[in-house]
């Protein structure tokens, strides 16, 4: 089996959560393999070593999962985005719209250097709208968009749309 | 420089977070240092690799960053513990009370085999509340407990002494 399909035999359809008629995709029987975490993140190491990234960031907190241990395979830092209130020192702060009311994510003001190239990491893109505002927060913090990368994605919500202008280094491992 | 001195020299020290009073013990810096990151999985799994243990729980958020990577380093299954509503499959849950209010964890049904070993990982023991929830979780799930390991300790608060009853395997690597 290829990574996708490995990964798709890995996660689970959750019916109903979090509200009625979303299939939820489970990625928590990934985490529970330790043989598939290893090939996930060789496979990962493989695309991304070639490329041209000064840091990962990773968005709280399924994006930590993946996030800092593919930015130690490629020995680079890792920076935290994590929602309002969690990061204790200085921060920059970006405010989106969710489906109903809105969001603010953080970064602290040290973590992205002038001009450097970042990779966000999450573990999935569904409308884009987080990946979007990490986006948006680390070029507010002087910092460049090298790409996305996402475990799964839902195509039929076309979160990429939402992100290419940014990059088109959008890359995913397993698309539905 | 030990493990214990490096962790020192990365730390940092933010005052009045969250609240005024409060000196709080940053981590991030060690994230953005994937040498000293690699060097903390080494020691962490030089030390359990020895270890009986059959699986990896973390506790959310900050316990997942360097949880899952000790579990890959172990070979073993990695489990989340999150707070409540955010895993979405079948549960169990146990509730605990804060300082001020009370708190939920969550982790599903199938993460924890009858009588399986469960090292539980945070970044930090402070009053050792959320690792007790932690212990009580995995117990009703019907795990038994082979340990407790921390980035960090605020030993001034005496966690380890609410947690000792569960096991006395508890490590940390750096104290103040």
């Amino acid at each position: 089996m290829n990574i996708e399909e490995k990964l798709k035999a890995s996660i689970r359809d959750v019916k109903d959560f979090p509200k009625e008629g979303i299939i939820f995709k489970d990625i928590t029987p990934i985490m529970m393999d330790p043989k598939l975490s290893n090939d996930v993140l060789d496979h990962l190491e493989e695309i991304y070593k070639k490329q041209d990234i000064d840091v990962v960031a990773g968005i709280e907190s399924r994006g930590f999962l993946f996030g800092y241990p593919l930015a130690m395979r490629l020995g680079l830092p890792f920076v935290l985005i994590r929602k309002k209130g969690k990061l204790p020192y200085n921060k920059i702060s970006h405010d989106y719209d969710l489906e109903y009311g809105s969001a603010t994510i953080e970064m602290h003001t040290d973590a992205v250097g002038h001009k450097q190239k970042v990779l966000i990491h999450d573990d999935l893109l569904a409308t884009g709208g987080s990946a979007e505002a990490a986006a948006l927060l680390i070029k507010k913090s002087g910092g460049e968009i090298a790409g996305f990368n996402f475990l799964v994605s839902l195509d039929f919500l076309n979160g990429e749309e939402k992100i290419k202008e940014f990059s088109n280094n959008i890359i995913n491992l397993a698309s539905y």
